[in-house]
Parts: structure tokens; sequence; C-alpha cells
């Protein structure tokens, strides 16, 4: 595993104790705490490292602010065999979202499928974390959700009132890893733009526009300009309808009324996700099908190479062999995180300081 | 509406009686026959001009060369209260998918929601036709399909062994057009290029690569290169998930075991489809969710706008405003397209010649 000279590796368990010892420092229940660790913890052994540890003095600071409930009841207001309300009472998105795959996984093993949707609930950190929750029930998974901040106008419009709104989808598979496709609908994430201008690279065309539409490539302009979505019109479209099906079809927020959690720690912001859940047996053999999948992955996988291309990927599959690997040999994370996060242990008086 | 020096205009009805009589004296039952010649009616009514009557004379040849089957037994093989997999038994695609389509409503209106799979299906034409079928019963719709040609290589590989891969997602709305999303999955589809190639112009960057992965803007040369995902490899997990959720979820082809049907026109094609419905009301009243969709759409349509763009469109919008129009004034259809059309209504001894 490569490790570099700014990281500090952590093992896995480490990680997760230090979460859950924050949640409980802040008052939340033992279980909650240890929910939101385990699923912070999930996202930095795959890889998503904006997702994980990373984001606990963001939370920190709505948590402090009192704009998240640490006592929620998290309860479904509409229910029947196959889908369900949920109204997450304004607590951690995690403890929530990991309510609502549990419901979605339950109703589907009974009823053969089931889409969960939530309302009133915060961010829950990387998507894959839940749509893979279905996984070891031989179940396909959707998750989708509004996101926490706009940073993106419409096809043709400047206003800045759509987020990246994220989707993952994923399908087990047999002696391969398991598909599992975790995206945000627009080329680049907003982070990548930030470091390109730390480093004082450009970065490629097709990742912002300027107000005019025109390419902007130099990321210290990235204030003058907007993220792209994915195939233009096509992941603006795409984009809308997550929003919708995660937002309106929730009663949760969507467009303008979305409160934008990087500049406003202390509103609560009626946040929505979905979580989708399908039997496989519905249509097939739980074995042909996944003989079947590992069939189609091998041919995807070892089909010709452009020249200088290492390997071909599938959708999931790097961060499954970066799970394997830091479960294994720990979770590096950057020096600036850790003082970050070494700060919040003094203030908290948690055991482990991360020394 | 404006029409084109080298089009010619027909009412819908027209368009519609006729393609009905080439499939009557092709041997189709006369309901399967109307079936066929709605869907392809509807496809030009949106101005998917290249997914309705324009693909009859390729049908035709299919059909000549006895690889459709004209009296299939469209049934399920496997089925519960929201799920079912249906054979096609070879069908035309229109037939099947309008019966997979009719049993998701019915499903879904006892049940709340249904996902329908389809194999041993052929090409079903316009993606948005199906997916807004649902949209009169208040429910949201999803229609995937495994492309019936592969024109695209996975990302980081030169083998053709995916194709556009086609998703259509509806949400209906109040007084607003519904959205309808439908899109490959592909910046642009082969016939742009073709276009691009016959005007002799440029087509943008990143609509096509090299085999290096370099950039392919000479339309001449598409011979020599490939069509881009959306997004890239976003675009391609997309892609490969809709082929696995379409195809192999179905017991349908995926792959290099795909026939090509530009190529041949004699071999089944065991294709594969889906659809889902879901009520709306499972998670709103109707009236409530309809008026939330219009304040989204109204915000989003009269957010401020890039210099020069006259309009923000919402996914779907500009299709449905079309249909309203042809509806009205006709369907301009291309004289290359209606010569063969002719040809064919020679051929077959059709009562309208098109003349």
């Amino acid at each position: 595993m490569e490790v570099k000279e700014d990281q500090i590796v952590y093992t896995a368990e480490r990680i997760e104790n230090f979460i859950a010892s924050a949640y409980l420092a802040l008052g939340f229940p033992e279980t909650d705490s240890r929910v939101c660790a385990a699923r912070m913890t999930e996202a930095d052994l795959r890889g998503t490292d904006t997702h994980g540890i990373f984001r606990l003095p963001q939370y920190y600071q709505r948590i402090r602010a009192g704009a998240i409930n640490l006592h929620p009841h998290v309860h479904p207001v509409r229910e029947n065999a196959v889908t369900a309300l949920v109204d997450g009472d304004n607590g951690m998105g995690h403890v929530i979202m990991t309510t609502a795959a549990e419901l979605a996984i339950r109703k589907a093993s009974e009823s053969g499928l089931a889409w969960i949707g939530v309302f009133h609930t915060n961010h829950a950190g990387a998507a894959a974390v839940y749509s893979t929750m279905v996984l070891p029930h031989d179940m396909i998974g959707l998750y989708m959700t509004v996101a926490n901040a706009n940073h993106m106008p419409p096809w043709g419009g400047v206003e800045l009132i759509l987020g990246t709104n994220p989707i993952s989808i994923t399908i087990p598979a047999g002696e391969e890893p398991p598909i599992a496709l975790d995206m945000a609908t627009t080329v680049s994430s907003y982070g990548k733009i930030k470091l390109a201008a730390q480093k004082g690279e450009s970065i490629p065309v097709g990742w912002m526009v300027d107000r005019k539409g025109q390419p902007l490539t130099d990321p210290r302009r990235a204030g003058e300009g907007f993220l792209v979505p994915i195939g233009g019109y096509k992941g603006y479209g795409l984009n809308v309808i997550i929003g919708m099906l995660a937002g309106i079809l929730n009663g949760a927020f969507f467009g303008k009324n979305i409160v934008d959690f990087t500049k406003d720690v202390s509103t609560p912001q009626n946040g929505g996700h979905m979580i989708f859940a399908m039997r496989v047996d519905n249509f097939q053999p739980v074995e042909d099908f996944k003989r079947e999948m590992d069939r189609a992955i091998r041919e995807i996988r070892n089909s010709k190479r452009m020249e200088g291309v290492e390997r071909i990927w599938l959708p999931g599959e790097m961060e499954f062999r970066t799970a394997i690997e830091r479960r294994k040999h720990g979770i590096p994370i950057a020096r600036a995180v850790v003082e970050g996060l070494r700060h919040l242990a003094r203030e908290l008086n948690l055991p482990d300081r991360l020394d």
C-alpha cells in the first residue's frame, strides 16, 4: 500500500473507535454513535476519503450549533409492503440511512423489492456505503440523494440551484467483486478543482465552463464559472431527476430551498435520500445470475486495452480492492486532517488523541 | 412548424395507418400491427425521428428474413405481486414492451410499484414511448434496454463490446409538462457522427476518441475511433449497469454475444428490456406532489440564463411540445425516408403509397 509522506496510517478499528467516541462525547446514544462510526469508516476503507473521518469536524460544527437532533424518532409516516416514507426527524444521516437500508432489505426479503424514501435527514456520507448493504442479501441496490449544497446551474443557466446529486447502483457477482457504481452527476467534484488550484495545475477542458459557456481551465478562476454535468444536457437531466426522486417525492428540499451546509451550520436541512433493494431471484436463480455476472465482468476486464492502459476496471472494483488492502494495512490519513482531529479530540477529551 | 425543403409532411393518423397496414401485410395480427404502429408514431410525434417510421424498412428486412416471430406467446415465466420476468418469444419489441408496461402499471396500481424484466425480445424503438405510458396513472417510470449493436469499448479499452444502452426516467407534473429523460449513455449517437461526415463538418472535442484516447474531430475518421461515454468512466459505469440490469438479470444477451442488428438481419437477438412503475401516492398526496413538481420546474426554467441562451429546458419538455405541434400540423419526414417507404408500399401492395 502506498503511503505518502504527508499521511499517517491508522487501523480501521482505531478510526472507527475514535469516531464513535467523538459521537458519544457529543451526546449521541451508544448505538447511533457506533452506526455513524461504522458508515464513516467504511467510506474511508473504500478510499472515499472525502466522505469518511475527514467530515467529522464539519459534522461536529453542525452538532455543536444544535442543527442535528441527537435523539431522533426515525419512523415511517407512510408504509406498505414495498414502500415507506421515513421521517428522519433531523438526526444524523448515517443513522437514518442505515435504518432505511435495513427496512428496504427486510421488505425486499419478504416481498421481492422495496423503495424507501427519507426526509428530514442530513448528510449521510458516501452513497455506496448504503447501496452495498443489500449485496450480502443477493439484492440489487440503488441509492440517490439531494446534495447538501448547490454548485451547478441548470443547462444553459448561470444560477447555482443544483447540487452534484449523486447516484449509486450495486449488483452482486459471484467470485468477482460486486458492481458498485457511485458517482456525482458532474464531470468533476468541487474538491478536485480546489486541489488543482492549490497545486497550481490547470484543469482539463470539460470540467468547468465560464459564465459564457466557454471552457475554463484555470482553477484559480473557479469562482467565475460552474461545474459541468456529465454529457452536458444529459447529466443535467439525470441530476434534476435525482433531485426530484430523492427530494420532492419525499417532501425534502430541492432547488433554491437547499440549505448550503458549507456556509450555514445551524439551519436544519430537510435533506432527502432514497434507497431501493430488489432480490435477484425474482428473475434468475441466484447462482445462474452470479455465474453470468462473472462472465460479463471477465469479458470486459479481459477485452483489448488501449495503449498504455494497464487494466480495465469495473465500477466499484477499485474501491473493493482498496477496502481489502486498507483493512489489512490500515487507512492513510492526511496529516492536515489528523491535526484537525487531534484538536477535536482535545476539545472533547477523547480517550484516543491519535498520537 | 418548420418544414425543410427535403421533407414531406403527413398527419400522425396517416403515418400510423400506413405502418399498421405494413405490419398487417407482413402477416402480423391486427392488434399487434396497431400496437407497433402506435408506438412508432409516438416516437415520430415526439421528434425522435430516428426511432419512428424511419425504422420500418430495417424491421421489414428482419421480418422478411424470418428473424421475428409473427405470433409470439408473450408471457411471464416468473411472477409475484411486484415483479415479473416476461418471455417475449422473439416477437416485435414494441408489442412485448407494451405488454410489459401494461403489466407494470397493473401491478403498481395494486401493490404500489412493479419491476418487469423482459427477454427474447427485439428493438422496441424509442425508450420514452414506454416510460411515459405510466404518467397518466400518476406513476414514476423507468425504462432501460441493452442496445442492439456494440459501438463502444469499455473505459480504457478498444474492443467494441458495449452498446449505447439507453435509459429513460419519467415523473408526472401538474400544469407543467411531465419530466421525461431519454438518453443514450454516450455523448453523441453514431447517427450524428455520420451526419457531420456527410455535411463535411468537424465534430466537437469529447464526442469521439481515437485508439490512443486522443480526441477525434474529423468524422470521416470515425472508423478509427470510438464513441465516448458521458462523463468518461462514469458514463461507462452507468452503461455497464444498464446492460446488466436490462440484459443479464433477464437472461438476455449483453456483451460479445449481442447480435448486431445493423449487420445481421436473420439471427434472433435475445434482447433485454426492463420497465419499472411506481405510484407517487406511496409517498405524497398526488396533488401536493404535482404542485411541488411545478414549483421546481418553474424555478429551474425561470432561473438566470447564460448570455445568448433563449430558454432553459426541462428533460422531455422539448419532445412534449414537439408532440403537440406535430399532432396539430403533421409530422415532417425526410424525402429520402419517404422514398424507401414508397418502395416498401409497392412491394407490400399497401393501400396508401404516401403519394
